[in-house]
């Protein structure tokens, strides 16, 4: 381990896991002899199916954390807010549901019906607000303080990240010999969770971070400068929960000590192809930020990078998405 | 139990379950409370998921048992043989494959290619014959005679029975609660399996066949006979992996001690639905013949048969549909 501490570290995701395993799924690991052998190389893959956790994707795990970390240190909670225009708020719904908390979730305005559906489905109000980065900020603001509710952030927020880095310590449970774990970021919640766990379970373990084309992570990494432009942009792609240009403050440095420099990138064709050979072959639907890491799992680079990986894990994140406008359809 | 003594018994499928278990998955058992909350009427449902499973259906574990049983019992086998459209024909492949034995499989005519692909992948070779049961039967009888290759039926064959019934030992192992089981039957080789299974391991549970609307396998339970047309034909379903309308020689005297009298079925428009519920929701691809058990499962007819059933197993049996044609973009 490095000698760096981290402000959330094993413990805490211990903690996390043992606060909400009761209420999340233990998503199953995939493997396919068919993707080995194409794909392979010589290396196996496993595939950790959070696709099928509760809500659609692992974000339910770092939401509900962050609740119950809430109802710890907080007397009275009137509610809760964040902006998302999809998985977290869906989770962030679903967790306030379980805990009878009023929940509002500020949401662009382009957001598909469906995700709005998806989202007062479990009974949280929704504001609208301009498609914009700094807008959904600042809506989420007022909302919060109009209505004294507590903000709960998507990603760069500890207890996010604590409850995200579960889903390496069931990972490496189930398959304590991966010695790679690849895994998608936007903001970088789970990505930097994940580290944390994983380097602390395992320290020569190697986490590469999956990204789409554009968006200059590693840069970033091999500078060790945040370059990205202010105010943080959205990147063209159909991975839409990961289409942010920018880690947050408290997950670039906990990325930017344990992640491989070299970032793993899938342009929109690779991401397809990624979620199709899911859906066909290993049966399950994912969205376009699991297709990215499917993608990058299909990639030469990352055999370029390091041949004498054998065992390779990929974080399958969510599978939300419109299956009536499945993109290879379009 | 039934007095009446079964020539596949309990222990038959305890044996092939050893013989198989480190070949094929042990699928995950899948939950969804939205399914509860929407369909459940205070009931929980189980979903096994062998769509996941090896070639993307159950039929890895009939089509595997049968042939490891050939190789127990007969010094040299040249070749297996089958006909089949779909799922038992690629198990079939799969499994001799890995066992380094030819295998032929014959196919009607008007296969779609996707098919036809998914069954040389494994190595085998494909005979075309008219899309008739009676030119399928008769073509594989020729090629088992002209190659001297042993012929593994689909599903009337004991050791098809044995394989399949090892879904039901690792789906009351997980779920020891259940009092009912949901399966769907075209010639009843899962049925019949899963039926024996559990039967023997809890006397008081309740297997329901699921079946397309046109079948009439209730009028011939409840009539103790084979009312079906003869020779058997296909009726008109999306669920192709159940469309023919006989159940076998030997799985027919199984399921008439062993099952329910009420037989749920399925019409597209409701197969449709179940297919969209797993893939959107529980973000599994199913075909159509797990789909009309999805329905059965969705259907108000089951609460109305017995409304004390509370723990309620639903196997999703395959996963092999065409994602480039999926019946709801029809």
């Amino acid at each position: 381990m490095p000698a760096y501490t981290f402000p959330v570290n094993i413990d805490d995701i211990k903690d996390a896991h043992n606060r909400i395993r009761s209420h999340v799924y233990r998503t199953p690991v995939l493997t396919s002899s068919t993707f080995d052998q194409e794909y392979g190389a010589g290396r196996k893959f496993y595939f950790k199916a959070e696709n099928m956790q509760k809500t659609g994707s692992f974000k339910a795990r770092g939401a509900l954390n962050a609740i119950l970390m809430l109802e710890r240190t907080k007397e009275h909670i009137k509610g809760v807010t964040t902006h998302s225009s999809g998985n977290h708020g869906q989770a962030l719904a679903w967790a306030a549901n379980m805990k009878g908390l009023k929940c509002n979730v500020i949401t662009p305005k382009d957001t598909p019906e469906v995700k709005i559906r998806s989202i007062t489905h479990y009974g949280a109000d929704v504001t609208l607000c301009e498609p914009t980065p700094t807008s959904r900020e600042e809506t989420c603001k007022k909302v919060a303080e109009e209505n004294n509710y507590d903000s709960v952030p998507s990603s760069d927020h500890y207890h996010i990240i604590a409850g995200q880095g579960t889903i390496a310590l069931e990972f490496l449970e189930d398959v304590p010999q991966l010695n790679a774990i690849l895994v998608s970021a936007s903001k970088g919640g789970m990505a930097s969770g994940v580290a944390i766990a994983a380097k602390a379970l395992k320290p020569d373990i190697k986490i590469f971070i999956v990204e789409p084309d554009e968006k200059e992570l590693e840069k970033c990494l091999r500078a060790a400068m945040r370059l990205w432009p202010d105010p943080p942009r959205f990147v063209d792609t159909i991975a839409d929960g990961i289409r942010i240009q920018q880690l947050g403050n408290l997950t670039w440095p906990i990325i930017l000590n344990l992640a491989e420099k070299e970032v793993l990138t899938a342009n929109n064709d690779e991401i397809i192809k990624g979620m199709k050979f899911a859906c066909e072959r290993m049966k399950v639907l994912i969205e376009g930020a699991a297709g990215a890491a499917v993608a990058a799992a299909m990639s030469s680079r990352l055999q370029q990078i390091d041949d004498s990986l054998k065992h390779v894990g990929v974080v399958l994140c969510g599978g939300n998405v419109d299956i009536d406008n499945l993109p290879w359809y379009k």
